[in-house]
């Protein structure tokens, strides 16, 4: 079947093929793609979208020189496929395989790493000055997609780069139409007039000022008979024009003699250009063409039949306790609100905003936007809920410390997927939140140890005066039994879950589970392993803390987050500010490196995040300081 | 003098005055400000420029129910002056006085308070939100700069509030004209033939085009003829009526009668309306008029002559060592950029844009564009050095992160007014920082002891493989001689300053002079102190630290940054690591709260960040364990 798949190379091996071949090809690609993310997961719609396109620029350019630059990434494995990682395509997101996103370690042809939304331009933009610097000549292409172009660091750059009138391409990939213009132009310009009263009595005053202007008096004949038919045409690409760019397109996207002509033209214009190129998400894959959210981000399915393969049963993820949560909640409190920046559904906001539709903001890819607005809204009474990935939350991190907890406003973020997420990798992981977010001002952060506590902990967090983080991680909770009633946690109170006189174990979130099995291993060694779990990671429960460090004179902390300044550095802060010298700590977390992509099980085997590495940090500890000792000297 | 200003207790005294008396009260404010600011210091010109929109904006609104919010805030002198603050305005923004930003317990009249720039739309459109889910009817204002709409998040937040369609007013209060749409209208409709080449050639392809077009014959006669008049015509405000708003304007900000009656047409339309002011900065201050960058934010100055009082000689500033030493490097290295997010003067990177132009690029107020753009320079050969205050770097944090430090890019942040600032207050002081770069892999931290070491430490971020930071302080250096060679600082190594066995005195960057000092005083109490100079935040100087650490057992750690994840936090880290149980520790540095404006010496003496509080600390720890041990007894 893949019969001309296979014989690329390099894209240097499509210059040769005809339109029909490619058109083949294409088709080759899309079966590949299928047939590989069936049974890998991955990002389905997005890169059936891009096959032409993407077969199209690397006809018309040669990223052995030329600079393609991904943004956000996902959509890249088009371009995985043509550029020398066929036979590696089924590693896809592994552990140890090719990663889901462009990057330049793992091939020339990936001229910048990407992730996250919006950065593509503002990269392309510098390799575009570099070039110019050296006096080389290649063409910087980004390709972005109409949602990235709403984040607010896109817009800085196209607002440069058509200041700068640098050469440099790009490319809109526009799959929803949802940047379509909503207002017309030349009416734009008569807004004046319009909004104020008085023109609907003065019709001449129009006419006096456009007779002010030159050639006035024709313009205001062909208004008044062309307004609409004008209004059309002068609409298109006019916000990218006034921004500096040449505006070319809209070019069907899957028309690919079509593409190339205009990618063709973008590469010989001078000056920035965009291209406007329309795609259709899920683009030769029926189950993916009628459901393209649906098969955005997809785990494993049946190609035939498209159905997702999914556990039966088994416990609600804290998505889903998340947004049930706030559904119940909302109920009772008309004040709160809830915020998503176009995560609806990886949020579980989508329940939220199928009940109260009115109280629903979806401000497109605009983390900063969103949390300010919060604090807008907060500031005026309501109680906003701003769910945001943890990942994500890296983007408003100004607007987190600078408009909400400056001012101590009742904003409270819902940070999903906290600690590792598994195949989106080094770009996804929310291992960071705690050391950022620990250091402001007035913020409380409160990490539910399952789905539980994290009802309450939401719950809690609506109740406070302030502004309140609540940390969860990705994927099925514990499969605990959720209470009916909610309850308000006491503000920086921890719980005693295990108590023991010879080793403190505390643990962050969903790793208490694994404290209790190490207890439980422990006592079987006849250590007696205190756990609690803070609950808060932000105020620390002071108290609770240091009487089992007092008691025991040996901690081990535990996180699924970076050791640098995060749980584990809060303790020892703690126990510093005690004056408590003479307590050994031990802090179990991420150490200083990005961590891959791959299964969420093998990453915290690596890592040590699980119950055998508390035992074997205990054990090791107490024999590492005096080999002579049982266990039971841990005690003083 | 200020007869009329007198009477004005609220904006309400405001409604009986006549446009005359306005005009006079508007010279008694430009005086009031003008006296003030000259004593004070302060943002002059930017006040200067807003006082009949001020006034303006308090007849057309009431903000005891209406909403204004000032971004950015350093314009809101005339709001405070109109609201109730005249008797304290001689205090402003000295210690304990009132602040030089809106603060809403400050004053009822300030809506939101603001500090960094681009956030007002987005908490105006949460205000708007609340106010129409809550049913009520009052105007929301946003006021917002030319300069501040290039921040990315006020392109999100005017692109969601076109959406939405909430009745919301935005002021572009535009002085510099510099938003000033550059390319055409219609022509840019036709871009799509004028890149093309074949365009040139085919004059009757363009005409073919146009008759597919409803009346497109027509506009092609007009085209041809009114192409110039009608690109004036039709581009003013186009930009934000694509985005969805009504365009008012533009208006001369300083005919307070045209403003009102402009002001007056945005509060009764419906929708968005950008209403569009065009002011003076330093307006009616000759010395302002004539320099209004130099009086933009200005220290005290005589009000007759408009010198600017500067204490004559002194040491060189931190921003001019690094701005000259940038230069220096700059002549050997061709590789070097210099970026700024309009931050020239303030940073010191107008002495690298005057010898490089070529190599310089400011970028407007858009940190996260900054970082970005210098990743894909330096992922292109070259070494960025990105120049942004600690406060600011705020607003990039996702950008430090995910697209400079994940590809470990040779970026240099070079982050200038780390510490406390003063005058400007919590939405100023660089005391963050360490903690939020501190967790990112591959960042190397340099903090220099003085100016001298500066100049070392940017020569070594440049040398260096990866994204280093360089923090320094606001403000005059320690005096120190400059070396005229630049030497490579060795990477992660601190230096002893001062052996001693009793205490380890462990400083962040100007403090270390402050640890010398006690080390000083603690030698004449008989405690021998010994003083490292970490040089590096991360990675700290392991070996040397702990060496010393395991000498006197003793260690206490000072710096001008929060104490929640900051330096300290990392010797702890470092201890622990090293299994240093039985070591105490005291960190000396910011609690967990936001700290004032007032100057750097009283905030530093109020927060225990010097000399005198290392001494005190010292020996009341050794007194406060063993009351009867001499210093001597320190030593184990």
């Amino acid at each position: 079947m893949t019969s001309i798949l296979k014989t690329i190379y390099s894209p240097q091996d499509l210059q040769n093929l005809k339109i029909p071949q490619l058109q083949i090809l294409a088709q080759e690609i899309r079966e590949k793609i299928v047939e590989t993310v069936a049974v890998t997961g991955g990002h389905l719609a997005p890169n059936l979208g891009v096959v032409e396109l993407t077969l199209a620029l690397h006809r018309v350019f040669n990223t052995s020189v030329d600079r393609i630059i991904w943004d956000v990434g996902h959509q890249s494995y088009v371009h995985k496929l043509l550029t020398g990682r066929q036979s590696q395509f089924g590693t896809l997101r592994q552990y140890g395989g090719i990663s889901g996103f462009p990057r330049p370690d793992e091939s020339v042809h990936d001229a910048f790493g990407t992730g996250h939304s919006s950065t593509s331009i503002s990269a392309a933009l510098g390799m575009a000055l570099a070039r110019d610097l050296k006096g080389e000549e290649y063409s910087v292409v980004a390709v972005i997609g109409d949602g990235s172009m709403t984040g607010g660091m896109a817009f800085e750059a196209l607002n440069h780069a058509g200041h700068l009138q640098k050469n440099l391409i790009v490319v809109l990939n526009d799959n929803e139409m949802s940047i379509a213009p909503n207002v017309g132009a030349l009416s734009g310009y008569l807004s004046r007039l319009r909004t104020d009263p008085k023109y609907y009595r003065s019709k001449d005053e129009i006419a006096d000022l456009l007779h002010k202007i030159p050639h006035g008096a024709k313009l205001l004949k062909v208004v008044d008979r062309l307004k609409d038919g004008l209004k059309y045409l002068v609409v298109p690409g006019m916000f990218f024009e006034e921004l500096g760019f040449t505006y070319l397109g809209p070019v069907d996207g899957h028309d690919l003699k079509a593409v190339m002509t205009l990618l063709q033209q973008a590469k010989s214009a001078n000056g920035p250009v965009l291209v406007h190129v329309l795609t259709q998400k899920g683009r030769g894959y029926k189950p993916a063409e009628s459901n393209p959210d649906r098969f955005h981000g997809v785990g494993p399915f049946d190609v035939e039949t498209g159905n997702i393969k999914k556990a039966e049963g088994g416990p609600p993820s804290y998505t889903e306790v998340f947004g049930k949560t706030l559904v119940k909640l909302a109920r009772d409190n008309e004040k709160i609100v809830g915020i998503t920046a176009a995560m609806p559904g990886g949020t579980g906001l989508n329940l939220f905003a199928k009940e109260y539709p009115a109280r629903y903001f979806d401000v497109g890819i605009a983390e900063q936007h969103a949390i300010t607005m919060a604090a807008g809204l907060a500031a005026s009474g309501y109680r906003p809920v701003t769910a945001i990935y943890s990942t994500f939350m890296q983007r408003a991190y100004d607007q987190v410390l600078h408009d909400v907890c400056l001012q101590n406003l009742p904003v409270t973020f819902a940070l999903d997927r906290a600690g590792l997420v598994g195949d989106d990798g080094p770009t996804h992981h929310g291992v960071f939140d705690l050391s950022f977010l620990r250091n402001i001002p007035n913020l409380v952060i409160v990490a539910p140890k399952d789905e539980n506590e994290l009802q309450h902990a939401l719950h809690t967090a609506i109740l406070h005066p302030g502004p309140m983080a609540v940390r969860y991680p990705r994927g099925a909770g514990t499969g605990i039994e959720l209470d009916r009633e909610l309850k308000a946690l006491p503000l920086g109170k921890g719980e005693v879950l295990r108590k023991g006189e010879d080793v403190l174990l505390l643990a962050v979130g969903n790793l208490v589970e694994e404290a209790l099995k190490a207890a439980d291993a422990l006592a079987a060694e006849g250590v007696r392993a205190a756990v609690v779990n803070p609950r808060f990671i932000k105020p620390l429960d002071r108290e609770l803390i240091l009487t089992y460090a007092r008691l025991t004179r040996n901690v081990v902390t535990i996180e699924e987050h970076v050791l640098m300044g995060g749980f584990g550095s809060a303790v020892l802060e703690l126990l510093e500010s005690a004056g408590l010298a003479d307590c050994k700590v031990k802090r179990l977390g991420i150490p200083d490196s990005f961590v891959e992509h791959g299964k969420p099980g093998i990453l915290k085997a690596n890592l040590g995040l699980n119950a055998e590495e508390i035992v074997k940090t205990v054990l090791n500890r107490s024999s590492g300081v005096k080999k002579e000792f049982k266990f039971k000297a841990l005690r003083r």
